[in-house]
């Protein structure tokens, strides 16, 4: 874990804003390279290149209902008490194709989604008629007049021909895989995933399977973070934990460095007052970006960049490390894969309780977001301190409370950030 | 596509309520089968066993802070006119355990995370003490009064041993894993992935990589089913499309009914006035459960079940497939993994324009929704037919509009159903 009393001094940590931090990032992430998909494993993935239409949807004039393709002149001056009769000359199925050219007292059959054949201008619906027959012959009856364009989809009611389908960097869900399918875009264009290294770090740490020990606890952060990088559209990689061997854990970071996009550390190597995420970066081929956020928890978050790659260094206390990806981390892979806005949705909503711990830094607390009657509620966890854990699982909202020296009242309104769910 | 005008009399179509038409499906699902997998693989998954905490968390008493173990009754009238010194006789670091014990007058130095001493009944932050040296012998300055208990985290202040981590039924995200893996779970028992056929049928359909015909579109919803199965967390399968041969036809929904948990269908078989679904459903062996729900779009759905198995029969409209699914296939396999609560959530938002349509169903529809100031603010698309496909992708809500021969209008209160972003 960082040792934040013990290094203030020796690392000269300077806190800069959230925003500030966020700022210091983006400039270094850079978009990743384009990748073609089977459109059936695009799922999720962002789109690298606008997609345009390469035919108007729909592509031919479709009947909007089951009935019967008509002249609309032809029912000119027809009511109940002067009914008329049209002659069914033709049948058009779904998929078929009109096979006789209508001429004034004529009409076709036809189906939903069926082709409207071009001498029509008109579809009535099946209902307001009545069939009849005569000499062989079928006809229907009709009462009233039609107007032009009555249930036919006109071509190109949805999207015109060379219109943009969808924009690059949109993430591809059911819609959007419906539109692509509609459009015959089988291979898409997508930003492959960056790959991001995940290694935890202090010697405190178990592996999941072994058994519990006495002041030590199982490293559950690269769990937490590997489903944090997938969510984010990145592609998780947890590499061997690090205890305390300076230099062999200098090493291994440098080596992810160089074979990963983007490496994200949890927690501090100490031995006594050393912390080799700090000492890291302050090496000469590394820019540090900083390496404390005004922000709780999290403050103690690292942020560096070795040619051209990007290192973060998370808190090791579960509430800390979580807050910090999803603000920092999360935003620079969101970036690299080129989304419209890589960061989580914001917005004002009402304290649903009084939060009365006050702080000096601004405190992104885990939350609990419910709507009431069209207002949006929000409510703190319980234990919303950077070393709980348990709360994460129960949040759908970081509750944003500003440094204050009082405590914010129940029905005041507070920024929200929302998580994913 | 279904021929809601030619089948109402052949197939005598009765509308039932779309919650009626849920409570008819639901008590046909049954709970899928346990299966035990890794924890890293199980994100996403639905528990299906409650888990309990094996030990407590956190499982010894936890520093809180870098600083100072020590005895607070050896702080008792301790001030900055009256300051104390304690010596330092022993430092741990996080993971490893106390060594030496304490006694009145000495204090272990003590990372954050790490283990306190028995006997040490309170920690005092390394800021606020003085380091000093005398003889070869450590020792902090001390100038206040320190009251037991402070920062130390008790045993089992996040969870007691035996209590309930996680209910089976909830589904497994980042706050789930961070928390499994903190307790050592490493294998977790979940609901086995039920298997979903889909069956878009229609002579009309195209393969999305065919070229474009005059009259016929190209087979898109199974694309969207795919991953509406994905996102309720079924295992979609696409099996071949069915054109126009109804003995085929028949014979491949009967076979994927006895292959797979669940057959969802895409459209109606059509051949003149034949609806292989509707044909399907009237069979000895099968009990239809509907055939036509008060709803639009999607009025024209079908549920049927076949030796305990379902059989969805959507739509072949865009639009009113993805609402079929979401409100009938969705809930289904939800229960099927047993999940708290297999509908999508509902609440009431405001309306944030006026819906001026009118309609003697309940209408679904699909829309965006906004927070401003609070307020959860819903805006219908422009195009909400059943037919129109473009809009699916720009929608996150379900606006429900009640049967009406009036406008509603901008500011009004509607149902909101939230779509699964």
């Amino acid at each position: 874990m960082h040792h934040e009393g013990l290094t203030i001094d020796k690392f000269k940590r300077k806190a800069v804003l959230v925003s500030d931090a966020q700022n210091l990032i983006m400039p270094h992430m850079h978009l990743g390279d384009t990748e073609w998909i089977a459109l059936a494993e695009s799922g999720g993935r962002i789109l690298a290149e606008d997609v345009i239409a390469p035919h108007p949807y729909p592509h031919f004039r479709r009947s909007s209902m089951d009935g019967y393709a008509i002249l609309s002149n032809d029912t000119k001056g027809c009511s109940t008490d002067k009914p008329i009769y049209l002659e069914v000359v033709d049948e058009i199925p779904c998929g078929s194709l009109p096979s006789i050219k209508l001429v004034s007292g004529t009409v076709s059959r036809i189906m939903t989604g069926a082709k409207v054949p071009d001498e029509a201008d008109a579809v009535i619906m099946f209902e307001m008629t009545e069939p009849n027959e005569n000499r062989g012959r079928r006809y229907i009856q009709l009462k009233r007049e039609i107007k032009p364009g009555q249930n036919i989809t006109p071509v190109g009611q949805e999207l015109a021909e060379g219109e943009i389908i969808l924009n690059k960097g949109r993430k591809l869900g059911t819609g959007e895989l419906s539109v692509l399918a509609t459009f015959g875009i089988h291979k898409v264009p997508v930003i492959k995933k960056p790959r991001v290294a995940i290694i935890s770090t202090g010697s405190e740490l178990l592996g999941i399977d072994e058994p519990l020990q006495d002041g030590r606890i199982r490293n559950s952060n690269t769990f937490m973070l590997a489903n944090q990088v997938r969510e984010a559209g990145g592609e998780p990689h947890i590499l061997k934990m690090i205890s305390d061997d300076l230099t062999i854990a200098k090493q291994r970071v440098e080596e992810a460095l160089t074979l990963y996009d983007v490496v994200i550390t949890t927690g501090g190597v100490s031995v006594g007052d050393y912390d080799i995420m700090a000492d890291l970066v302050t090496e000469k081929d590394v820019e540090k970006l900083f390496n404390k956020v005004t922000l709780r928890p999290g403050s103690v978050t690292t942020a560096a960049v070795k040619n051209g790659k990007l290192l973060f260094a998370l808190s090791g206390n579960p509430g800390a490390c979580f807050v910090g990806f999803e603000l920092f981390a999360r935003p620079a892979i969101g970036r690299m894969l080129g989304v419209t806005n890589p960061f989580l949705p914001e917005y004002r909503a009402e304290l649903g309780t009084t939060y009365s711990k006050t702080n000096k830094f601004t405190r992104y607390v885990r939350g609990r977001q419910e709507i009431v009657d069209g207002r949006v509620l929000v409510y703190p966890a319980q234990l919303d301190e950077s070393n709980v854990m348990i709360t994460i699982k129960d949040s759908n909202v970081l509750i944003v409370i500003p440094p204050s020296n009082e405590s914010i009242e129940a029905g005041e309104m507070v920024k929200v950030i929302k998580l994913p769910s």
